[in-house]
C-alpha cells in the first residue's frame, strides 16, 4: 500500500439552514474550497458521502451530478452511504483508491441538505438508518434509541443528567471559537436541563441539530504531496472500519459501541501508535450520550467513567484528552453525510496549525471517529503531521 | 497493485416479483450463494450496491443491515450508489480494497427491491437518477430520456423501429436459456412493434422490467485464489469508470455515451488487450436503444451501425460479437442496484464453462458494461480466465 496524505480541505463558510443553496450548491462550494486549498489543477476521481439525498431532496446519482456541477464531468465518481458515517466512509474509500495505486488525486466529500423538508419528514429520513422492520416500524426514532442508551448508562454506571449536559456545554463553548459552527452560543448545564424534553433523559440541548452543509478533503500519495503541496501534508496513518447489529436491542450491552471499539483497534494497529500518542479527538456526538459512550469505546476512559471525566474537564479544549474542539456535531451542526468529512477537515487544520483561536498547541497526531445509526457502523481515522 | 480474482458468484434462483422476500432476504440469499460457491469461511469486508432503498423501502444504512443479517456483523461494510451502475461500482470498490492490500476476502453485491411500491412511485424513484432540478422537475422520465436518444439515433443514422425491436427479440431468445431470467419467453419483432407505446419510439417491449433481485461476487488476491479456490479463478484484468453530464441535454451528441467510451478505454488500457480479444459482452440494455448506443460507445461497431449489426445477427449468441447472452436487463430483469453485479456473475460462469445451454464455447475473456441514468456514469470490467 502507498502512504496517503491530505493536501487540501474545505467546507462551507458556515453550516446551518442554507435556504439559498441547493444540495449541489452546498457540495460544490465545499469541494471548490478544498481544491483551492490543495492548489491542484485536476482530480483523478471523487467520492461523495451522503446518507439520504433520495428522501431529503428526491435526488440520487450524486456521483454524476456532483462531478458534473463541479466542472469535473468524466472523472470517476462514487457515492458512498453508511447513514451518518457516510462522510467518513468517503474518506476511507478515497484512501483505498490512492493507497492501491489505481489513481492519484482523489476528492472525498460529504454533504446533506436536510432543511428542505418538514421536521417530521426529516425524522423519517433519519430513521432509515435504523432497522426499518424491527425498529422504525415500531416507532423508534433516533432520539428514542439514544435515550435508551442513556437510560442504560445511567442505571449501570450512575451517570447523571448533569454529566450528559456537560457534554453539550463543553461543545458549545468550543463552537464559540469555530466560525463555521451553526450554533455559536454558550449554554449552561441549567439551560440544558431546563430545555424541552425530547426523549427522556435527552432534552433538546442534548441533541445535535438538523443542518445543511458539506465538507471535502483532497488526498494523494504522500510522496506526491511532499512535492506538490505548499502546505504541511497530513498523513492518514490509520484507517479502521467496522459494523455491528443494526438493531440496538440485539447488542449484549446497549452502552457499549463495539463497532467503534473494533474500528479504533484496527486504526491504532495500522498506525502503530497508542492512545497516549493522540493529541486530540473529533468524535460523533449526535447526542450527548453518544460522546460519552464513544470515548469509552475508544478506550480514552474506563467503562462507565466518561461522565465523571467530562465533569472534571478532562475532555475540554484545555483538558488532557481534548474531544470535539471544533464544537462537535452539537454546536457545529450535523448534516449527516458531511459530518465524517468535516472531522477530517478540522483535524487537518489543527495539525497544520491553522485552527485559530481553538488551536491545540503542538498537535501532531489526531483521531476522528464517525458512526452510523445507533452504532451499526463506525469508521476511525488517525492523522499525523507527515 | 495486487492482482485480484473472482472466486465465488451467486444470485437468487430467479429474478422477478419476489413478494415473499424482503430487501434483506433477497440480498442475503444471493450473498450466501456466492459464499457457498467460493467455499470461504469468513469475509474481511463487503460492498453493497443499491440505488434507492430509501425511496423504495424506507431503509438506508444497508452496510450495517446486510452485514448483520448475513451473519457477518462487525466486518467493514459500505453501500455504494451510482443509480443503475451501483452494482458495477460495488465490484470496482471491492477490487480497489483487495488490490490495495488493505484486506483480502471481500464480497461485492448489488440489490434492489422495487415491487413493494406502485408503478408511479417506482417511476419517481428511478427518476432520481436524472437531474432532479432540470430534468425530473420538468417531467422527464427514463423512458422519455431514452426515447429522445432513440429519436436522435433514428434521425441521424436511419436506425429503424425494427432494429430496436431486434435487440429485445435477441435478448429474450437468450433469456430462454437462463433459468434466473424474469421473462423466459420468446418474442417477435412484430410483437414488439404491436406492444403498447410507452414513449415514442419505445414500446413496452423495448423497456427492461421492474424487478426484485440481488447478485454477489467474492474477490480475493489472485495468488490466494490459486491456493484456496476449488474452481477456475477469474481475474479482473481491467477496470474503467467515468462520468458524464447528468443531463442528457447538456451533451454535444445525445446518441454518444462518452462515459461508457471513457470507461472502456481505461479498462482496455489496464488489461492490455483490445476488442478482438474479447469473447463476449454483458451490456446495459435498460432500453433497446441503450444496447445499440452502448455497443457503438464500446467500439464494437462503427457509429450508427449498431442497428444494422443487430439485424444481421452479429450480436446474437451465435454471432461474432455475442452481447447479453444472459438475456440482458430486458429478459433477465433489472433490479437497478443488482444489474452491474449480475453481469459479473454471468461472465464468471461463462469463463468457468458453467453457463449451461447458453455457454459460449472457449470463452477466455469477457467485458461487462454497466451504466447509471442516461449515461451519467459508467463502469466497465474486463475479466479473463486466470
Amino acid at each position: 500500500m502507498r502512504d496517503v496524505a491530505i493536501i487540501g480541505v474545505g467546507a462551507n463558510p458556515r453550516w446551518g439552514e442554507l435556504w439559498g443553496q441547493s444540495l449541489r450548491d452546498i457540495f460544490v462550494e465545499a469541494a471548490l474550497a478544498a481544491i483551492d486549498d490543495a492548489g491542484v489543477d485536476h482530480l483523478d476521481g471523487m467520492y461523495v458521502g451522503c446518507m439520504s439525498s433520495g428522501i431529503f431532496t428526491g435526488q440520487e446519482h450524486l456521483a454524476s451530478l456532483m462531478s458534473d456541477y463541479l466542472g469535473q464531468k468524466h472523472i470517476p465518481a462514487t457515492r458512498v452511504e453508511s447513514a451518518c458515517a457516510s462522510g467518513g466512509l468517503a474518506v476511507k474509500s478515497a484512501f483505498l483508491e490512492v493507497a492501491s495505486g489505481y489513481r492519484d488525486i482523489i476528492l472525498a466529500g460529504g454533504v446533506e441538505k436536510m432543511t428542505d423538508v418538514s421536521g417530521g419528514e426529516a425524522t423519517f429520513a433519519l430513521g432509515t438508518a435504523a432497522d426499518g422492520e424491527y425498529e422504525g416500524y415500531h416507532g423508534a426514532t433516533f432520539p428514542g434509541l439514544y435515550a435508551m442508551i442513556a437510560k442504560a448508562h445511567m442505571a449501570r454506571y450512575g451517570t447523571t443528567h448533569e454529566m450528559l449536559a456537560q457534554v453539550a456545554v463543553k461543545n458549545h463553548a468550543n463552537g464559540m471559537l469555530n466560525p463555521m459552527a451553526q450554533y455559536r452560543s454558550e449554554i449552561t448545564v441549567q439551560q440544558v436541563l431546563n430545555s424541552v424534553m425530547i426523549a427522556e433523559p435527552l432534552h433538546i440541548l442534548d441533541c445535535s441539530p438538523i443542518t445543511d452543509g458539506a465538507a471535502a478533503v483532497i488526498l494523494c500519495p504522500l510522496d506526491m504531496a511532499k512535492k506538490i503541496s505548499k502546505k504541511q501534508p497530513v498523513k492518514i496513518a490509520g484507517v479502521g472500519h467496522a459494523t455491528d447489529t443494526i438493531q440496538l436491542a440485539q447488542r449484549p450491552d446497549p452502552t457499549w459501541l463495539e463497532s467503534t471499539a473494533l474500528a479504533a483497534e484496527a486504526a491504532f494497529k495500522m498506525a502503530g501508535v497508542s492512545r497516549k500518542d493522540i493529541d486530540l479527538y473529533e468524535v460523533h456526538d449526535c447526542f450527548t450520550i453518544a460522546e460519552l459512550a464513544v470515548i469509552e469505546a475508544l478506550g480514552l476512559v474506563d467503562k462507565g467513567k466518561s461522565g465523571e471525566a467530562t465533569l472534571k474537564g478532562r475532555t475540554a479544549r484545555t483538558g488532557d484528552i481534548p474531544v470535539n474542539v471544533s464544537g462537535g456535531l452539537k454546536s457545529k451542526g450535523h448534516p449527516v453525510g458531511a459530518t465524517g468529512a468535516v472531522q477530517i477537515v478540522e483535524l487537518t487544520r489543527q495539525l497544520r496549525g491553522e485552527a485559530g483561536e481553538r488551536q491545540i498547541a503542538k498537535a501532531r497526531r489526531a483521531l476522528a471517529q464517525n458512526m452510523g445509526g445507533s452504532g451499526g457502523s463506525a469508521v476511525v481515522h488517525i492523522l499525523e503531521v507527515a
